[in-house]
């Protein structure tokens, strides 16, 4: 019988683990803490470092200039080295980068809801949110920026290295300029682009 | 042994059920099939009734015209009984409400990723991904059509009926006018409006 419930526990464990693992971005929750919402700028480059993908918007010239958005990959750097700054790797068959060829005026939202570490509704102002505004840059191929893009999006998402030559995807970053972060009640937290690039924090030393 | 090996075996069914539920809409994935790619009006809303949260774009008034997209939790009907169209809970203490009072050009973006049926990157073409843009339109409170926004918005969001009433939270809806849906490879699916909002099947046809 200890034999039977000694297995059972072991199995339970790993059914527990699957649970912690599923919803997070490859498992890093697991390693990573979340800050206190009160450090809106660990909180705010915690949510950028632990999502993979957004909502990136932009002014649609295509829909008479109407609010397009389109759900995208995207990686601030590293797993855990994470710099504050999306990139991106588009086709201009989406209609994303064409619009930022005519515009680049640009947001990327993000919520925490799937990361997996909400105890709310994903409009509930505990389940945190963020919207990064600003410019929708196309990298230069050959610049050392875009071989930290190539890195920190292959990195996060494996399968981009293998995604169609003759789509003709570039890098792309969000230059950003102003930064929207609910992630508690009373409404946006105060945080300049500055506090972001900036944290008090190292993330990594939230590592547990 | 067997009065253990049966408890093992329950708590370990009810583990399984937890990581079926985790990541899905209140579990409703466990009833109701993803429909064929292929059918491109029954997958897109199929998407909507699973969804319970997008991603809301509007021009920001307050950022010099900006796209700015914002977080939100929306419900497009009853559970597997949905309309399409996506009912909105909003405050103009937040500025999607105020957007939408200057400037109705509206979109919501919704990804497959978060109910949990994606099996590659979410940006990857089988990973779909649905833009309704349109109009974010403020429903009038003693109309029918708000009082079928509440019970479909606090049937998917029971939190909403608490949220607080001073903060004189609305029923919007987008008016839909072009729908953006990549659920394959090959581009995006030819969709009008009236083909989305009268799809081929009946959604219940695909309970199974």
């Amino acid at each position: 019988m200890q034999g039977k419930g000694f297995y059972c526990f072991h199995v339970l464990s790993l059914m527990l683990l699957l649970v912690g693992f599923h919803g997070s971005v490859q498992g890093r929750l697991l390693f990573v803490s979340k800050p206190d919402p009160d450090d809106a700028s660990g909180y705010a480059r915690w949510l950028a470092s632990q999502s993979s993908w957004g909502v990136l918007n932009t002014i649609s010239s295509e829909l008479g200039g109407a609010p397009f958005g389109n759900v995208v990959s995207f990686s601030d750097g590293l797993p855990d080295k994470g710099t504050g700054i999306p990139y991106f790797y588009l086709t201009a068959l989406d209609p994303t980068a064409r619009n930022a060829f005519e515009d680049q005026r640009s947001s990327l939202s993000i919520s925490e809801y799937p990361i997996g570490t909400c105890k709310a509704d994903p409009m509930n102002p505990t389940c945190a949110k963020i919207t990064l505004t600003g410019k929708l840059v196309l990298l230069d191929g050959n610049s050392k920026e875009a071989e930290f893009a190539r890195r920190a999006l292959f990195t996060k998402h494996p399968e981009m290295k293998d995604w169609p030559e003759d789509h003709n995807f570039r890098f792309y970053k969000l230059e950003i300029e102003d930064i929207f972060l609910i992630n508690y009640f009373g409404g946006p937290k105060p945080l300049t682009v500055d506090q972001y690039l900036h944290p008090k924090k190292d993330l990594l030393a939230s590592v547990l």
